[in-house]
């Protein structure tokens, strides 16, 4: 089993954390909540879901995870705008081990500057965000590029979740 | 006196539309809120400021206006999915009339692929893909690049208000 990071902060797309992680949950996976301050609540964009950070970014290390889920909203754009928050990003994706990154995640990729020659997915506000960074934007359902998975919106999410779980169990 | 367009939608930071709506007023000018739907009423991010939508931005016409103000917030982001949106910021910054950008507002910039070479300020958060896409960043309260006015965040909009009045002044 493996124990998944998700980093998050307000303003994130409710379905897109909620239905990975249940998922990710009922199939054995740990997940631990990473956020700018230990302790606080953050609520999601529909206010339907709170979630209670376990670990401070700045304390955070990739080694301690097997994967990381970076749920879209407008956490993604909230996070970036904190340097620890890209370099704990910049490192997972360094890292080699998965990264599953959901409508606006790209945006945190991007300024971690590693989407460079990547095949990626997003949602369609970032399109040309997602191309200005050298990657290739593709419209589907869900991209696989080694440990990259991506998908383009909440009504991708089976997809992306049954693709999230093989990587988890391989 | 000037006709501003104001392209706005939901999750408008409040006082970077209010702000400069009220003193472009009390200066004279008259303001024209383009949107996605004519009649429709957008809600800030703070749900403090409600703004009626006058013009939908598929009838909207350059030679109708003489400037145009992008409020940040999520607005930018949400109308950057509407090719009808990017299509007219795109065409009035290269029509060479005034447009003033504050915040998240270049990203409707960006997806009109129109800052090749530009200096431009904007939010931290979207720092790399102003660089990104070909324009130079400047961390300053206000940058003014031929017709583009451009200021960070609401902290630098009593400098950003000075600069867009002058420039509907000229």
């Amino acid at each position: 089993m493996s124990v998944v990071a998700v980093i998050i902060t307000d303003l994130f797309e409710d379905a897109e954390y909620g239905k990975p992680a249940a998922a990710f949950k009922e199939a054995g996976h740990h997940l631990v909540h990473v956020g700018l301050e230990r302790g606080e609540t953050v609520t999601g964009k529909k206010q339907e879901t709170r979630v209670t950070i376990d670990v401070a970014v700045k304390d955070a290390r990739v080694e301690d995870y097997d994967a990381l889920l970076i749920p879209g909203g407008y956490s993604p754009d909230k996070l970036r705008a904190h340097r620890e928050a890209v370099d704990f990003a910049q490192k997972f994706v360094e890292s080699g081990k998965p990264v599953f990154a959901i409508c606006h995640a790209p945006q945190l990729l991007i300024t971690a500057q590693v989407l460079e020659g990547r095949r990626i997915t997003g949602w369609t506000s970032i399109r040309q965000d997602i191309i200005n960074a050298g990657a290739e934007y593709v419209d589907e359902k869900v991209v696989i590029d080694d440990n990259i998975v991506s998908s383009r919106h909440p009504g991708d999410l089976p997809t992306f979740i049954e693709a999230a779980l093989e990587k988890l169990a391989s």
